[in-house]
């Protein structure tokens, strides 16, 4: 099923961004680990909680991970000499695995039978949860406060995702893909072009 | 039922805090939505996750979380052009949900059944949870470490509303309510007076 | 049992860890109790979620919440007066906790019927998971982000306490002990004598 494998791409790009953040901070190998497999499974710990679906996804199946895991332990060990990453390498793959998990979210929500609503929450829950995790503890300002389009290229493909499942009744294996892809052209052409949308700011009377 | 109007305004209120500090960081729209859902209903899941209830609140009833996105577009969309806020405005918000949700919290607690000790802890973490993960996600410094009576606010509020209903036998709504009206007195005193407690400082010898 | 004295003794550690933080932060005494909970009953709290064996411990039995309380409070009041307090103070305290907690965490996990590679993640998650709300709170960089082995002492910490359970059929109470002993030795050698592993470090091409 082509979701299962989306599903390990987007635990291991996810596992990926972890380490190469925590590559920044000087961190040894197991606290990069750590950080790794949190910024994997992170997103969808925090929604299945939420569903209170009984243990969390990893309880019930270590495939995930176990993927995080070896991801992390590989990553470490294949690019272990400092060398020059380019710099848009971390958002590119944040990107990847958002779009992945965003779209995972709103199918387990939808098979838990919640409303499309709740489904699109969740699917957006999923895909920035972990991102957000490594970013607080990695004292990063979390992508999803910057400016570039970010949690915007969530919601839309979210709805998009749950749109043609709910109201045109897509398949929800195609429907998942249509709602992925839209979510991940969205950020990378945000990453690619710096697309804003006009930022919402108001002064303080200090 | 007055309890449930509270909800919604409380939910509002934490709503359009979490809209006016992304207002400060430049954010965009939808990353803005993000903050102030987060903000609404953050220490409430925080609350259902602890207590095991099933799914948390906003699965099982929606209300609380559209009441929170269509607060944050209007709050969005009314003062959309930057204008002068004054600085208290942000706090007293911040106050009004904080008496409201704590009360809500001691009350699902005492609903689920749990000690007053437990029901207190319920209603300070449902109040003060929103909050701390709008000012972590913000990376301002959250409330409740700054000097200002805070978490004393909440915690006697609590012990007064579980005083007031398992001791004295007040119904659950009026002990509410007295709940609720001694956290928000207690904490609009600390912000109008800068009331403050003795600080709790060490020196560290480094 | 021993095992249950020594969780008193871990949450007693961690509550003083999280006070003696606050105290840093010249917040107010309730402000302090509710971060010294919080650092006391954080780990465990998110270890019992992921788990979703009903409500988290502290809900079901008030025992450590309550020694994590007074012990917050006593702490407040005898070492009321700044004081000048020894560098290592924190980081000892905190690797005590820390070694019990793993150990409590991989034995919860195994009592609700885990593989040993989840009883090793519940046990790191316990273990770590109040220290890091508490520096993610208190704007510290989280312990296990710094380069002293500290992640790496619960991992194999965990493993050792596992596969003597798992593997070697030791009694879970004795596999208890032989782990936390080994989290304990290696994170107190490492403070000690500073020792660190060879950093994951990568450059940015900015």
């Amino acid at each position: 099923m082509l979701v299962y494998w989306l599903d390990i791409i987007g635990t291991a790009v996810f596992a990926i961004s972890g380490v190469l953040l925590a590559g920044k901070l000087r961190m040894d190998p197991f606290g990069v680990l750590v950080l790794g497999v949190v910024t994997a499974v992170g997103g969808g710990t925090i929604r299945d909680m939420a569903l209170d679906n009984g243990p969390v996804f990893w309880v019930k199946d270590p495939t995930d991970l176990v993927v995080a895991m070896v991801t992390c332990l590989l990553t470490i060990l294949l690019i272990r000499q400092p060398r020059r990453l380019p710099k848009w390498i971390l958002p590119v793959l944040d990107a990847v695995g958002l779009a992945v998990f965003v779209g995972i979210g709103v199918n387990k929500a939808f098979l838990a039978g919640t409303s499309p609503l709740i489904a699109i929450c969740m699917g957006v829950l999923t895909g920035v949860g972990g991102g957000i995790i490594r970013d607080v503890l990695a004292r990063e300002i979390p992508m999803i406060l910057r400016t570039e389009i970010y949690a915007t290229a969530c919601i839309i493909g979210g709805i998009v995702h749950a749109t043609a499942f709910y109201t045109f009744r897509v398949p929800l294996e195609q429907a998942s893909m249509i709602g992925m892809t839209v979510t991940l052209v969205i950020r990378l052409a945000a990453i690619r072009w710096h697309l804003k949308l006009p930022t919402f700011a108001l002064e303080d009377k200090s």
